[in-house]
């Protein structure tokens, strides 16, 4: 089958997160979304990670969701005031924010009606016409509109949503990778690469170095939809590197 | 002194990072750069990945530039030929990429003149025009030309390429933090927060709920210019969370 019978799906992550900005949290959620991208076959085109601002918010959503197929957004739909992700998205797509019916049913399940404070019955206030996504822990759903996706923040929470929806996306042609690893720096291998980039336009081939305690290590990795091109391809490096006398390794994702 | 006296002093980060989209690799770069810049007063409001194309590089960064008092790239500046920030960069303030002389020098007295290749002589081509930032580690230096840093990708180089330029910097007002830690659902303190906020208008008050092994917890972080305001706030919230008979701790930064 034609590898391009398959149209080319894109994507991007929009962290709502001052306090990854502050620099006090480490963004952990960017990664897992892009690795349940990668294995649907959507490409992760770009990141971002804004403000807590309803018009800048609003602004990158409607920017974002012209460029990709897909918006996937993270943070900003819990309880509290610093809270204004649904709100802003509804502001970006220019429909009501209001009470939905489902999700306020959802927190009713989960909390019981009687422990409804007006701050949790503040999520289920959502733009007009979103679909849910569930919440398995708390209770307080995502939702998508359009094609954005909105998520919760917490890891754990965001991981059970980015499941529900990874599993329901339309995906595309999954790339295949091959890592091979050794100790190199990268400049021994720089001249080979180059010439392998030249003769193998539709693998895209990338050369992370790392270096750790006086030592530099090398990955190579090849990315191709053409899984026998990049082994060959990976096998044949892997010798040029052990003809230098180094040992090399090869990883298949 | 007036607070008002020192400029708002604003940043963004740009990582060139197929490896990062990709899912293979976590970002830690930008977290360090944002600790950094918090030390200095200078406010991250924007982070970006993107692919590595030398057109998005170069339109990101000119967009990038214009919005905010300096850009922090990281990524790209390496021997090898995915390695494509500088000419992107060159590209974006339309100078000529070129053999920088000094950067030669750097790379010459790190490996010796026998040894320089030419994939190491492609790390001393720079845009015209830039000054180098010492790599401390590996000879190839970054460089920051207008208001724009480009630093390697490789964590433990870029962290001290992070340190020199942080020294020279202009910073700003340091915006001080406090931490109030307790275990609670946010929904719990919402309503509270949502009254502080209101009446402290120049204090950031941000909720950060986190969720495992089936309890919920909650960071409320205050962030201002007046140090003593955020202190007292966070006495206040402790006593709020210890009248509903839960512990809770005050972290100063």
């Amino acid at each position: 089958m034609d590898s391009k019978s398959k149209k080319k799906i894109t994507a991007s992550v929009l962290i709502i997160g001052n306090e990854i900005l502050s620099g006090r949290t480490l963004d952990k959620n960017t990664q897992y979304i892009a690795q349940k991208l990668g294995e649907r076959g959507i490409r992760l085109m770009e990141t971002r990670t804004i403000t807590d601002n309803k018009q800048i918010i609003a602004d990158t959503v409607n920017e974002l969701r012209q460029k990709y197929s897909y918006v996937f957004t993270t943070g900003g739909i819990g309880p509290t005031h610093d809270d204004i992700t649904a709100e802003s998205v509804a502001h970006a797509f220019g429909v009501s924010y209001e009470r939905n019916e489902e999700g306020y049913l959802s927190l009713v399940s989960h909390y019981g009606e009687e422990n409804l404070t007006d701050a949790r019955i503040k999520m289920s206030m959502m733009p007009a016409g979103v679909k849910l996504i569930p919440n398995p822990v708390s209770g307080a759903a995502g939702f998508h509109i359009g094609n954005v996706f909105v998520m919760a923040g917490v890891p754990n929470i965001m991981q059970a949503m980015m499941d529900y929806v990874i599993a329901r996306l339309e995906g595309g042609e999954v790339i295949h990778s091959v890592t091979i690893m050794c100790d190199l720096p990268e400049s021994k291998l720089a001249d080979e690469l180059r010439e392998l980039q030249y003769k193998n336009p539709t693998v895209d081939i990338g050369s992370y170095p790392r270096y750790a305690s006086g030592t530099f290590g090398l990955s190579v990795v090849l990315r191709s939809e053409n899984k026998s091109l990049i082994e060959n391809l990976a096998q044949s490096i892997k010798q040029k590197i052990e003809n230098m006398g180094v040992e090399a390794s090869v990883l298949k994702e």
